[in-house]
């Protein structure tokens, strides 16, 4: 933490009035970093053709809240010292006093209070009950509607579903994703970086109907760590997860192989990321089963959460609104051409041709099957021989699987696995700085030249940051210690021959390079 | 509006519970198109060496907005019906009463209201007074402590400033760049995107101590159409604003081009554009003169100010939190080198020599100014002469430009500009969508085809739409409708040669470029 504020990753914010625990200000690099993050989180979700974004309002009113539980079901244990009016999460005083707070009913808690067991961190005295806390900040909009920050951006999406649907032409499977500010206003944060007031989430809500995922077969070798709520640490196939009946939505195992994935290549280290399952008392109030993805710092921490939430939110929004956010089943099926007819009874006598018809018209396909042809029987039917005709099969509501991140806990915990002895190896993409540009000496033809560079990189998008200051080794280790993964420098047999040193971060060697393949040189260095 | 919400850049937000207002989401193409404009935007601001980027928290405890001035000064008026008790801006009901409204002093208002003269839109009812109205969302931190919602991102740079001083290695001039949400409790808003109560706004806050800007001189021929609080409109090169004292700091001259050029490249048409002079009455409380980019839609509509607000920030924050952000004014002097003086003296003769080295070393250079050689009176003095050292010329608060854009009112215009006959014409860089990819007919082959193009694009960070549906024109109407620049078909030569054809959007003409040097054609378009 010290590291973040000196080099200009992230401050306490409002300091100088004496701070707001569980509020950060990202500077320079900070910003330039979750940017990284955030857009290499959309390449993962966005490249994906039936994936779109939104953008909704931080500021939702009551009506929305009440109907998605959040009003009467996003709230904490808080317990008031009687004493020294100290407040405290009740789960933070249980920690070393049970083995796993997060597993306990609600009675289980109070009891353990009542009991006498849990004292006042700071002074000592006993407590002996806890309440509950809301952990929405309220507002008023307008002059007198009651209005609460959301304390995610999943809500947006939901009620916005009929507008997705229309737009995605009313095809399922889709998914929509949503980058921006969530809010739970916590009773007395004391974590620093980890449990914030305001944070920055990325999630993804998935709209399904059949739960077979046509993409598993991709991923289905691809090992994840977990940690059952059940049973202990094990490392398993995604296809053996499925088999095992562990996880029973494919969607849900493929979007936790997608976290791994995103996570690793943002720089969280393999080795300390896992997939923790919920315990039953644990999960938010619209969850059918949770995992977390969690990252070990200190201890381990959520920095990731796959959440199946079933059809929990578009049925309350249904029912409080009024709204219809059933769609229907559609299904394709074919009809063999009457023209057809008397060819295929010629081939294969009329009983049989008929049995066949009979079979191949009941078949039901995807709605954007492509039927070229139909194998039934080892008989292949080219599609001249049929109509496709859709048809209708009921109306349901649509499943959702939601992967939802937590883009401040994933930057601190990317800095926290990479700050080795001075050098933050950080993964280059990810870097805010990705190249540093010195001149050798602070000459003239020298500086001129590293400018030159600098601002041909800055004109291709590629951030550099420019220095003259100080030697060249106490330059270097400016840049390792803010993860800059390559440095240029313009010294004299530049002058001659028009060529620089790209000098490596974590090899710590160097290569030469022409000026005039640099901006290529960079781009390959940076895909 | 109607085409905003039908293809799905925009949404009224909340509306299945009847809607709030003042709140909207963005689409798919709504926020792709925003997110254009945002890196458009950062490209102008943070390619500039001393810009850098924060986030800050859209929470913020009173005690900062108190210190600024919002607590007490971000108000509106009100007025209400005492009949039907409907609530207005009392602006917006002066509209067509008096021609100027926002040069109305608060007591000519009251004057006006008083005098009978308003009538309730509504009812019809006489308005008798007018009261004020607090335009920030509040909130509670914790349990009890008063907060905001930010009415502007400014705040969080203004307490940062030492942060930011210490990142930029305490040199002046610098800005400060941040992207965001702001929020304002308008009483009614009933303008659709223009009148906003949570909105997105880019901000720069830019410290300097000398208000002469080195890049003046190349912008100094670029005109601005400009509407002055007194006097007519004019268009005039940034020069000459600047000689007829006009403006008196050439930053906020500097910004209102940028701003005019980053507009115009955003897709704002320039004859629709516009520099309007805030009246004295209108200025926000911490502002000395301000210039407002207005577009024209029905009305003339403030996209965008560029403030002068001097060093009210600054002060007030010095005042409330205690905290020191004078800096020292530093400045770079020379003193010659003992062993130099007798060559001098030489040279020159002992007294014109003594002259000489009093003048050079009385002179005083920016404090990071390349010494090589100093030319004084002719002679030229080179640095193997002269030791240089920096000298403290007392403290001071640096002053502040800010220019701040709304998004949502950006992005808006933009879309009323370039929306014509069903053709909505962006620019290819701010278009939600860059290529449309179609095979002609939905055969497998040239499905293949067009989805490999499709994946290739995607990859390269080009988004793209794949369709199949439909007539080829009707597809390219779709596209042309949501500002697509270019099509690419794969049709039945596609099979013979691998050539595919690109169609644009404005000169509705094709070419043919075969599949292997589309990437490298499909970025040259874009640039």
């Amino acid at each position: 933490m010290a590291m973040c504020k000196r080099r200009g990753f992230i401050y306490p914010a409002f300091e100088i009035y004496g701070g707001a625990a569980g509020f950060y200000d990202y500077g320079s690099l900070g910003s330039l970093m979750k940017k990284n993050i955030e857009d290499l989180w959309r390449r993962f979700y966005l490249s994906h053709e039936n994936f779109a974004e939104v953008s909704c309002p931080t500021v939702v009113p009551e009506t929305v809240l009440k109907a998605s539980g959040h009003v009467d079901r996003f709230t904490d244990f808080i317990s008031k010292c009687q004493k020294c009016k100290s407040s405290y999460r009740a789960h933070h005083l249980l920690k070393g006093v049970v083995d796993d707070p997060s597993s306990l009913a609600p009675n289980a808690i109070r009891e353990i209070f009542r009991s006498g067991k849990i004292k006042c961190p700071k002074c000592g005295e006993e407590f002996t009950d806890v309440s509950t806390f809301h952990l929405m900040f309220e507002t008023r909009i307008g002059e007198s509607s009651r209005g609460f920050l959301r304390p995610e951006t999943a809500q947006g999406i939901f009620i916005n579903f009929s507008n997705m649907y229309r737009y995605f032409r009313e095809k399922l499977p889709f998914g929509i994703v949503q980058i921006g500010r969530g809010y739970r206003n916590e009773i007395s944060p004391r974590q620093g970086m980890i449990r914030l007031r305001e944070f920055n989430m990325a999630e993804a809500e998935f709209f399904f109907d059949d739960p077979d995922c046509r993409e598993f077969e991709k991923i289905k070798n691809e090992k994840l760590s977990l940690f059952p709520r059940e049973g202990s640490e094990i490392s398993l196939k995604a296809q053996e997860i499925y088999d095992k009946n562990m996880i029973k939505n494919q969607f849900q195992i493929y979007f936790m192989v997608m976290t791994k994935n995103f996570l690793i290549k943002a720089g969280i280290d393999p080795e300390r990321l896992r997939f923790r399952q919920h315990y039953v008392q644990e999960m938010a109030h619209y969850a059918k089963d949770c995992w977390d993805a969690e990252a070990l710092l200190d201890e381990w921490v959520e920095i990731a959460g796959i959440a199946d939430r079933g059809t929990y939110d578009l049925e309350a929004h249904i029912q409080s609104s009024g709204n219809d956010f059933s769609v229907e089943r559609k299904r394709k099926q074919i009809k063999i051409k009457n023209e057809k007819l008397e060819e295929i009874e010629k081939k294969f006598g009329k009983e049989k041709a008929g049995d066949i018809i009979k079979k191949v018209e009941s078949l039901e396909f995807d709605e954007d099957a492509d039927l070229d042809e139909i194998e039934i029987e080892k008989i292949i039917l080219k599609k001249e021989f049929f109509d496709q005709y859709m048809v209708k099969k009921g109306k349901f509501v649509p499943s959702v699987i939601e992967p939802s991140y937590g883009i401040d806990r994933i930057l601190y915990s990317i800095l926290f696995h990479n700050f080795k002895q001075g050098v933050l190896a950080l993964p280059p993409g990810i870097a805010p700085i990705k190249f540093g540009v010195f001149p050798l000496l602070r000459k003239k033809e020298l500086k001129a030249k590293a400018r030159g560079i600098f601002d041909t990189l800055n004109r291709e998008g590629i951030k550099c940051y420019y220095d003259e200051g100080g030697s060249i080794g106490r330059r270097y280790a400016r840049m390792d210690e803010i993860g800059t993964p390559f440095c240029i420098t313009v010294d004299h047999q530049t002058l001659e021959d028009n060529s620089i040193t790209i000098r490596f971060r974590d090899a710590k060697d160097q290569i030469r390079v022409n000026i005039k393949d640099m901006a290529e040189k960079a781009r390959k260095l940076l895909a």
